[in-house]
């Protein structure tokens, strides 16, 4: 298979990571016979610094023009706490969402056994999780119009959502569940919102076309308990876009670092790899990132185009590496390898 | 003291725990020479029942004449997968919270060491920890207008805040850190929420009338995080309403039961305090609801009316109660004790 691949590595330890996850495409494309092409291009901090633009209008052409996209992180600390910067990295993640249309983010919670010790949850409650997060990408509170009074004394967000945007991803969940453990859990804020309530009358209806599969309701709140309390009781978790990026960064920790957590971000036309960590500034250059999460990226990109023989060999090797202790520091505290050697063994194994 | 206080037990297990409240805070009045009168009223799914009205004017009338409000718990299961009720429980809870101006809901959140052993976090993650969370309680998306397209297909929902909202809660959560440990966290979405970035700003400002107290910043998704890795780093966290809704449940759960955690909801004329438990409609009528975080909103209470000798003695109560496994089936599961006789217990004690 011929795949053109977009690589966004962007700001932070985004790079490091990203670099990591391309070698690991390379040795699948050799081992594997298909040809792999990467084109790179900035988006976010390192883009603002460039084009002074977030998401520059090359990047955009370079994203559309190929299969898919492999994303770093974006982020620079000297934006965070400048409310008034008129450009922030974050614009550009969130514009290439939506300008790809890339409805549904996929979160895919897993543990690794031999993890357990450094989960944060005790062993009973996390052996065997194994839970789907999609969350809405291009809709809520996040894309809504936001105003500022001309005083400035009354912000403003909107977050409205249609049945359209609704239904896509309700389709998409129960497809995956009809596919693991048959379960859809809509997580909402139905007895407050309106637009819960209308995410529980569509997806109550689109419910019907799948019978197999058993649909459950929780509110938001009760959700950041449960995951904590009984995580093993989700299987497919749908939900909106605002509480899927809180309930998703809580459910990536359970699984003993987030170093892990690798998303697919989809639409009907595009898809977008990136990791769920974030650009984690104060470990820039320093060669400790974990790259595992992209790696793993790289194998839900894999699995998107249907090489799964591709991807499971990535996902094995990941594991072995994990079996081995051959990880980094946010994995083992006494490790000495790091984020490049991390990335060595695991190309090795393909 | 003379304190009128009205009683809104609510629904499900609310008039059961509530019973055993009223019971203690007799007690406390009794031994030390208060005058505590209770009045009685009705609120969500019971008062609807009645008068077709969540929140009767009669019930809103008798807590404007009270000195405080201990309420117990509102929600039935008949109403949660209707979306089309046009009259949930839940708006009378809203509509009291409003009419009451209760802008700050302030949730303690600490750990029993006998309970260690019952948290999902491990031992050495919770042990010692110590958390005042404010949630901003009459403003954002939950007061906002709310609505649905003539055809249905779109829904909305408005988030504002206003400076003021932001400024009342803002100075009572710098001073209640000034008597702790002097360290508050502004939890937001800056990076996306206009409402996010006004909070900031504000905080900011205020931060400096209270040059002893450190100010940091955590976007919601990494505080959702932070909760689980390392809940010791937090003391005072102040949240907007949806945030501060998710992330007290979630950190609800890490002392080990959701039944040991109380609420005060204070504005500048009135208060009212409520365990954070619902309604718990499969446990109504059984006897095994934990009265505990009833009991613990009570003393609440009177901390609340500077009564801290006689709201000690009824945290000294509980503690003694958990600390001789004097508990419900939440806490213990081969405990035989009724809520009854847990409340009989620490009324005892006092
Ligand atoms: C960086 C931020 C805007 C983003 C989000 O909130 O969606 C991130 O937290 C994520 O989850 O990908
Ligand atoms: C019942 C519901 C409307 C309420 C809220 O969301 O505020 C509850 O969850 C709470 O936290 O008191």
């Amino acid at each position: 298979m011929i795949l053109k691949i977009a690589v966004l590595a962007g700001d932070g330890i985004g790079p490091e990571v990203t670099h990591e996850a391309v070698k690991v495409l390379k040795a699948v494309a050799s081992r594997y016979g298909h040809r792999f092409d990467f084109a790179e291009a900035l988006l976010g901090a390192c883009a603002i610094d460039k084009y002074n633009e977030a998401l520059p209008a090359s990047t955009l052409q370079i994203c559309r023009e190929a299969d898919a996209v492999l994303l770093g992180a974006v982020g620079h600390p000297k934006y965070d706490n400048n409310p008034d910067a008129p450009i922030r990295p974050e614009q550009g993640l969130l514009a290439i969402r939506k300008a790809l249309q890339l409805f549904a983010n996929i979160r895919p919670i897993t543990i690794y056994d031999k993890l357990i010790p450094q989960s944060p949850l005790k062993a009973d409650r996390i052996a065997g999780v194994d839970i789907a997060i999609y969350r809405e990408l291009t809709g809520g509170i996040y894309f809504g119009e936001k105003f500022l009074s001309d005083d400035k004394t009354v912000a403003t967000d909107v977050c409205s959502y249609s049945v359209k945007e609704i239904e896509q991803i309700t389709h998409m969940a129960f497809k995956a569940a009809q596919n693991r453990r048959k379960k859809v859990t809509l997580v909402d804020k139905a007895n407050v919102l309106e637009t819960s309530r209308l995410w529980r009358r569509i997806v109550t209806e689109i419910a019907k076309e799948y019978p197999d599969v058993a649909l459950d309701f929780l509110f938001v709140d009760n959700a950041a308990m449960q995951l904590i309390l009984n995580p093993k009781q989700f299987d497919v978790m749908l939900t909106e876009n605002m509480f899927g990026d809180i309930l998703s960064d809580e459910a990536s920790v359970i699984g003993g670092s987030i170093g892990l957590a690798a998303s697919a971000s989809v639409g009907d036309e595009y898809s977008l790899f990136e990791p769920i960590h974030g650009s984690y500034p104060a470990a820039t250059g320093k060669g400790i990132a974990n790259p595992v999460a992209s790696i793993l990226s790289a194998a839900l990109l894999l699995e998107h185009f249907d090489l799964y023989e591709e991807a499971d060999a990535i996902k094995n090797a990941v594991a072995v590496s994990i079996e081995q202790d051959f990880c980094t520091l946010d994995i083992d505290p006494e490790s000495t390898y790091s984020t490049g050697d991390v990335g060595d063994f695991i190309e090795s194994l393909i």
